[in-house]
């Protein structure tokens, strides 16, 4: 992607002549390192600005045909780009979770029957996280998808948590349609796409262009999607992501374990079925933001709140829709760049800046 | 931007440990570069995934609050993502253009009118491009944006085609929004900007954070940002447009002279009051695209068709509007990297080509 910059290659690939199919080429290619990734074909990939545009496109490509106020099936533990776009264009009918933030097929049911009850017809769309971004959980995507299609609702999954960091066969998962973002499976932010099933049609949120088969108007961007499919690459090579989860997993239990040595200080989201490279803390009597500061001094960048746009001071909507005490999270994730070190630095710094913290209320 | 791309910092501009605050100082320095060439506040900048995104966003951002099928006067001469952006939301009113293609204060004033006349209410939109994508001619954007600002309309000026061309003072020209994007002006595809007056508020077109001071949820695309500030850094040194400009005017009036001394080969768009770098040309009794493939063979890359997105087959609906003869066009754009070679290349291979092919017909 850097020597693509630096090259400085600008020309429109939508364009016939030499260095427009030079570019498209190029473009061409990445896709299909990005359709490789996730076993699905080329032509299904729509490259996005993200995952967010990518979740916003696909909420529109439903609803904007559907029409205003179409009911929507989507649990308040989805992404808030999911929550947003839906709750602006459909009516959302509420997906309940437990208090691990799973979704179950019974709760999209019961969504459905709801639905059928309260607007006398299915949802338009029905929303499932493949894993929550700010707990960590694993979602039973592949049984909530399976009961949409068998009656019928369009079913949107929001891979952006999971996708690279567990395999995601989305041909055999058949969802129609998934969004995943580059910058979070080691490529450039700015990049993402939504994997539109084969024979779907859907409204482009971007109009005014032909790109990416009339789904998506605009100059692409090449050297993201460049940028995406290198790391797409380097993720399908074989046993790859295997080992790298394993790596984040081992580190993410080491985490876990130097965290909840100290007192009072209690995992959210599934312990076991979660993504590897996330786990989250709930640390009673402190706030998250100055834990993060004082993590921070200790060269230990985490996150706090659940915003995916700042530290926000709501309340989690995900730890809300759990049920759990606690209004405030902090989210610690690894990455590949991560090294041993860096979980070490963690471990030996955490319980020092949650004392003095907790020394100075008391 | 390729050395940005190249050390691969991936951290989120919306975080407050280092990481984060380093990659927002130069998020923030770039947008500063942005806001400096167009004379605006760095606030008002809000960055996109290019022109076309920052289009359908200012037009979103209008007519969504607006009601569906509010009127929106729009000339047909528009680039497509602006007419196929209001025509999905709104209810167009079209402004009538010359055979130069130009729009003028007196027609927008006679589509205010007729909005008036015909829906009991001014438009909620009235768009003006600063330049015509297509053939060039620039619009008296000052004249009509006054207008509007006196009568209470929501002005949009698309300024694609001209900014980083020719001098654009916003803050001066007092437009509501503007949509810029970075690849027509030497920076990178895939990034763009849509620049709102101080004061008025849109409803954002990407939802689910809080990114872009909510203007625009999803992670920030930092490296095309850094790109784009770039190119504006330089284009705002003084001096640097004007003597751009002039060197494109020389290279565009070699182009235009070298093409017209071919029999039945005439101009497009307004001769003298155009940007500087394009020209546009009807070729009797040949097709713009075989042409094409005739200068790509001699090394010479051209546009045919008035679609960003493909070499469409369609009539172009900017020639259409402007009630010329001729479906196609052949536009010819010179750029930064554009040399006097390049220039003597098409002069030379031009005659031949159409010869050619007008002989192959008789």
């Amino acid at each position: 992607m850097a020597e693509w910059v630096f090259r400085g290659v600008t020309a429109d690939p939508g364009r016939v002549h030499t260095e427009g199919r030079m570019v498209r080429a190029a473009l061409e290619d990445a896709r299909d390192q990005v359709a490789a990734l996730f076993a699905v074909r080329p032509r299904q990939v729509v490259l996005t600005s993200g995952g967010t545009e990518a979740v916003n496109a696909a909420v529109w490509g439903v609803l904007a045909p559907a029409g205003r106020g179409a009911p929507v099936a989507c649990a308040a533990v989805e992404h808030s780009a999911v929550r947003d776009a839906s709750a602006r264009l459909g009516t959302v009918i509420d997906v309940a979770v437990d208090r691990l933030g799973r979704i179950t097929a019974a709760a999209v049911t019961a969504a459905l029957e709801r639905s059928l009850a309260e607007h006398s017809r299915l949802p338009a769309l029905v929303h499932c996280q493949s894993a929550n971004h700010e707990v960590g959980t694993l979602q039973d995507v592949a049984d909530v998808v399976g009961l949409c299609r068998e009656r019928g609702v369009v079913v949107h999954v929001d891979a952006v948590a999971a996708a690279g960091h567990v395999p995601l066969d989305l041909e055999s998962l058949g969802a129609d349609l998934v969004s995943v973002s580059a910058h979070k499976l080691g490529g450039p932010a700015g990049m993402g796409a939504l994997i539109v099933r084969r024979g779907l049609r859907i409204d482009p949120l971007l109009v005014g262009g032909e790109q990416e088969r009339g789904r998506r108007a605009g100059l692409e961007d090449v050297a993201g999607a460049i940028g995406f499919g290198a790391a797409a690459a380097v993720l399908a090579e074989p046993g790859r992501i295997d080992a790298e989860a394993a790596a984040a997993r081992r580190r993410t239990d080491h985490l876990l374990h130097a965290a909840t040595t100290v007192d009072a200080v209690h995992p959210y989201g599934d312990p076991d079925r979660r993504v590897p490279h996330i786990v989250c803390l709930g640390i009673d009597g402190v706030e998250a933001e100055p834990v993060l500061l004082g993590l921070d001094q200790a060269g230990v960048a985490v996150h706090s709140g659940s915003s995916c746009s700042s530290e926000s001071l709501e309340p989690s909507p995900v730890l809300e829709a759990m049920g759990v005490d606690g209004e405030r999270s902090l989210r610690l994730s690894v990455g590949w760049s991560t090294t041993d070190g860096d979980v070490e630095a963690f471990a030996a710094a955490f319980p020092g800046v949650v004392g003095r913290l907790r020394g100075l209320r008391s």
